[in-house]
């Protein structure tokens, strides 16, 4: 299972503060422990231009030279705003990297599709269209023929293509966490080569124990074929089920991954 | 999920002890404290005659007996010889009951097959022949068609059927988790009034962190379609995952289960 580390997100409300105010020394611890809890790419949103930003570019910039001078993992720059994105490709220096994200909007799929291109870069597609999250299976897997055949057509190699099935709340609708596994599934069997990824927090919004809720949901995604999760590296216990999932899915040779993480005491229940 | 409750298992080594000495009390408080930890089912396993048994069918009399007197919960009736099933059978007074279990094997499925028409039982049916646990998808739904057929033509209703998709260590061969989840969904597909059971310790044989293997194993089955599972009711960790389980894949109408058990305060992570 391919881990994005979340963390680097505007959206999170410490981040956005150190954006705001240029602390470098708490981004780029957060950076450092995410590459050491086992992140393999970082994500990196400088959101929309807090503090003293002239403008939501060159926090972006100032964001990406900063991580990437604190880590070897490579990003994923996450921003649907083809020049901010454009912005920060042309600060990294890296030659793997991740764009989070596009969705199945056409001039979406031109602008951020040619970035990809043009940098050879792995891309995050939400099957989505303007109207919002699908809620069946039959308009999602609609929404990533579209992408598919969209972005393979401007160049884009069919195995950089990671889709996101999008999750709903299960607390709104109970059949949600099956539309998104039998996505996953369709995906994968309609394209073998394009990954799948997700976030997974959305699944529990507005239950409690929603930590227990969304480890859950992850290992029944990863049974279902998920490549990828984004998330936050630092929580152990989601950690040590990736172990257990890659393991259990065929993906840990020998079982070596979890045996080596069992004796160097990892492993959290 | 069918919660089946493994623990009066002659195999367990303070049951089996308790069996031979006619220690009423302890099988007495190990059946109810499966009722109260949520089994659906209570299995009863008297083993091949400990002690001063005069032999087996005795042994599993006596055992029902004491069994049902100490719950309201139907029994699983565990053997796989017929004269001890029908031993049980013939002492036990529920109108409930299922049989644990037969095989693909010709002569077992008529006599076992026959007990299970003559009461109603649902039956456990292991997708597998006299040559051992069949290593591949194909075999164990090949199985299951052989089983499906006989059984049918003998009386038995489609959905009194639970096939046991069955469990090779993951520590011998890293493809067998995934063998025995397609094996799950194949049989799902084929015959959509049957059930699937199994238990789960079989995956983590071998292995360190064997309650984590399990409990992921276990949610990783529920998304692929596992209707049913044996194991230790007592494990509050599994049980709480399965209210999980239950709810991520659509069971728990408006998540209530999940969160009268959260209000409860019995949800252990």
């Amino acid at each position: 299972m391919l881990v994005i580390g979340e963390n680097i997100n505007a959206s999170n409300k410490s981040v956005g503060e150190a954006i705001a105010n240029r602390d470098r020394q708490f981004l780029e611890s957060l950076t450092r422990e995410q590459d050491a809890a086992g992140a393999d790419f970082i994500d990196v949103n400088a959101g929309v231009g807090q503090g003293a930003w002239e403008n939501p570019e060159a926090a972006m910039e100032w964001l990406v030279e900063l991580v990437q001078a604190a880590t070897d993992k490579p990003l994923t720059i996450d921003s649907d705003v083809p020049s901010i994105i454009a912005a920060a490709l042309s600060k990294y220096r890296g030659e793997t990297v991740m764009i989070n994200s596009v969705n199945a909007e056409p001039e979406r799929l031109d602008a951020i599709g040619h970035l990809a291109v043009e940098r050879s870069a792995s891309l995050v597609a939400l099957v989505m269209g303007e109207g919002g999250i699908p809620s069946t299976v039959e308009e999602r897997v609609a929404a990533a023929d579209r992408i598919m055949e969209h972005l393979t057509r401007l160049g884009v190699a069919e195995d950089r293509i990671y889709f996101d099935p999008l999750v709903l709340p299960i607390s709104v609708d109970v059949g949600q966490g099956m539309v998104t596994l039998r996505t996953i599934e369709q995906i994968k069997s309609r394209y073998p080569a394009a990954k799948t990824v997700m976030g997974l927090s959305n699944i529990s919004y507005g239950l409690p124990r929603r930590g227990m809720v969304n480890r859950a949901f992850l290992l029944m995604a990863a049974a279902a074929g998920l490549d990828g999760a984004i998330l936050n590296p630092r929580d152990s216990k989601m950690m040590s089920l990736i172990k257990v999932a890659d393991m259990l899915t065929g993906k840990d040779q020998s079982c070596k991954g979890f045996i080596r993480a069992h004796r160097k005491d990892i492993l959290v229940d």
